[in-house]
Order: structure tokens, then C-alpha cells, then sequence
């Protein structure tokens, strides 16, 4: 399963002096995709929220090929590397307006509970979207 | 009333390709400055919203003088503007390790009950800290 | 003069600890409203600063009426306040989904010459596009 | 070969509406340690760019343990992981205020000239620093 986004562009204040986008940015873009993934498939993070299901990154990897610039447009790939249990398993590939891939990538989710602040198994209702 | 932060050197990331620091961060770097003070007179603004009282900000302000470069260091001077009542308002300075003015500006800040979500007067242990 | 941009999803790292989106974002929001209206006439901004012209921000104001929430969408709705000269002037209001004012503000931005390091007046071709 | 930085409090702005510091801010902690430990050796990386020397991140990994709240304060140990050649291979660790570890990671810079955008080998004074 894998989900694409639309073309985003670079916005401005993503940038350094090295006239790069900064590397910590990629990390958000992954987490656009992800949520606008969840989004698509009708599943609200923020109502997950709501309902005290936190999602917080265990793991990211995130792997440079070609800087993005200001005045680029990129797409954000996801791919579920693997079928959810306790974890949420996601690969990325960030690509510019000409094809070529910016950077690869991945992370771990855990699912915890605010209540118990402890880790809990990938609600049923998440498993039966990703099925 | 003021108090002046110690010198803060400028983050790589919060530079942009025109080399200087994102004119988005001062608002970050008065944020600093008014948590480090209320801090120093032991007022832990994370405390105070576990109590319940948030303190948004209604308004800002920015006079941009001269850029910050990275390698730069930098201090915040804030002010309180005038005597609390139903906002806080704060006036800042921004200068480099040369003393040179990078930018001046203003905030003016809410107190909200999270949950009346409405707004209150400035709490008394608050009033009395700033007397 | 006017544009507005499409709706844009809030992005949850844009999101703070009071579950507002930061105030500094809107700084951000701004900018990218006025470059995207920029690209729109045909302007690239990414080509003017290889020309050499720079635009920094000399001063910002906002008015924040009430918060974006992650889960929102908002539009940023951007006012060229004035006719340009030396600098270029716009406004600002940023509404969510339902309609509602999120905060209105303004910017004033100048034109500089990195090789003099001093203020220029607004180049013609820019000038043309604005009127 | 190994670094600590002085105790730095989290920022108010760093956080999201989990209310853990957001993810992609370690990337910047690891960030600002490593160009602290450079300026402690008297290597100015400011200078080094402006010298033609840029050090791209080319990848990079954060595994996350427990989060940082605002109200914390946290250390970045940076650790050269091994002998620069091609690249500059670092550790890291965060630690609290308490000593519990927040996350550990790693990252591969590499050595950019900007007249060829080609690789190079690290720069002589830079591995008479690290010897």
C-alpha cells in the first residue's frame, strides 16, 4: 500500500544560508504524507487524538541524494513497509518537479496511551483501513 | 521592569538563502525571552498551564533594523510595557554581540481559561510578581 | 490588488504544546502567500535573488483573532496596501474553513542590492506587473 | 573524540500539541552541537562557507526514547564516530535535566565544493583539528 501527495512547493522559510532546504524539514514533509494519508482513508489524527491514541515517532532514518531549492515543487511517497501491529512501519521518497529523488527515508510509529503513557497495539479500527 | 537574556547564539537552521535569520524567528527569540524572564522571577509558565491559564498572544509586532548572521550571538531585552490587567504587554529589543540594534518590536499577550476558553484578568500571584 | 491563495491543510509540526498553530507561523503564511501571488504574475522571486535583489522584511504586524487548529484548512488572503516605491506594502487575513478571521496583519518589505548592501527602489519590470 | 554542550532549555515553540518537543527538532540539537564543538576548536564553519566549503547532511538517523517537554533542559553529547575522510561520521546523545537519555542518532556529513557541486576529501585543517 502507498499513498502520493500532490506537488507542494518550497516555501521560503524552509531554507538555510546553504540554499538548500534544511534536512530537518524532510522529516515534516514525511509527516504531511503520512497524515494526509490517514486523511484520505477518512481516518482523523486529530480526532485520534481526541479519543487518546498518540502517535509519536520511535525511529527516523532519512537518507540525502540532491538538495531541494526554493522555486521546486516535490511529491512525497508513502509506502507501509509492513503490516501494522505494534508499530506503523513507513518508507518514504521525496521527488522534485523533474523526477529526480531527493531523498529517501523511513520511521516507526508507536500507538500510546495517554492515560497510561504506555505503548498499546494498533487500534482495530487503523488495522481494518491498512487491510 | 526589564530583563535582559544572555547571548544567544544564532542556529544554522534559522537562517534562510538570503543568509540572514528568517524574520519569522524574532518572534521566537521575544517568546524565549519573556518564558526565560517569568522563569527567573520563578513563575513556570508549563506549571501554569497544567493549572489551566494559557497565555496567547493577541498581537505582534516587528521592526526589522539589520540581519542576524549565523555565527552571530544575540541578546533579548524585554520590558513590560505597562501595568498587567486583562493582558500582558511587552516591548523587546534584539541586539548583536557589536550592540547593534537588529530589530525592535511588541507583543501583547491573553490570559484564557482552557476551560471557559474565554478570556480572565491576569492571575494575582502573577500581579504580585510583577509589583 | 488582491490574490488569494488555495485552502492549505495546517501541518502538525506547525501545531505547539497550547494546540494552537505557533504564532510565528503566520509570518510564515504571509510570505508564502505573497511569493505564490508573485509566481502567479509570472514574478519568480528565486530568479530576482540571482539578479542580485533581495527583499527582506522591515517590518510585520499581526493581529491574531482567533487559533488554527491541526485538522484545519485556511486561506491566506493578501492586499498590495499601496502603490510600491521603495518598498512594497501588503495586508493580510488568514481565514480557516468555516469562514472565520484567524488574524489579519501586514508587512512591509524593501528591495536591496547585495552588491551596494543598500535599499533600491522597486525595479520597473516589478512595477509594471503592479499596475 | 567527544563533545558536551552546556545545558539548553527547550523553547516554547519547539514543541507540538502532543506536548513533546516535535520530532524534527533533534535533527537541529544535533545540528547546533556539532557546529558548537567546531567553534570550540576554533573552526569557524560561517568561514568555511564563505570559503567555498560547504557539509551537506547526507544522512541521518534519530532513535527516540523518551520525549523533552517545555520546562526541560537538555545536553547534546556529539561523538566523533570515526576518521574523516570523504565524509564526517558523528554520534549523538541527548540527555535531561534527570540523565534520562531523550534519543540517540547519527549523522554523514560531506564536503561540498560550490564552484565544482562535486564531493571532496575533508579539508586539511580540518582533519589536523579532529587528530
Amino acid at each position: 500500500m502507498h499513498y502520493t501527495t500532490n506537488p507542494i512547493a518550497v516555501r521560503y522559510g524552509e531554507t538555510d544560508q546553504m540554499q538548500f532546504v534544511h534536512h530537518s524539514n524532510y522529516l515534516k514533509y514525511f509527516e504531511l504524507a503520512r497524515l494526509e494519508w490517514l486523511s484520505q482513508m477518512e481516518i482523523s489524527y486529530a480526532q485520534m487524538e481526541r479519543d487518546g491514541i498518540l502517535m509519536p515517532v520511535v525511529s527516523a532514518v532519512v537518507n540525502y541524494k540532491t538538495p531541494l531549492f526554493f522555486g521546486d515543487t516535490f511529491q512525497v511517497k508513502v509506502i507501509l513497509a509492513k503490516q501494522p501491529r505494534a508499530t506503523l512501519d513507513f518508507e518514504y521518497e521525496i521527488t522534485n518537479q523533474k523526477g529526480e529523488i531527493i531523498c529517501t527515508g523511513s520511521t516507526v510509529l508507536a500507538f500510546l496511551s495517554p492515560k497510561t503513557k504506555r505503548p498499546m497495539r494498533c487500534p482495530d479500527f487503523l488495522l481494518k483501513k491498512f487491510n
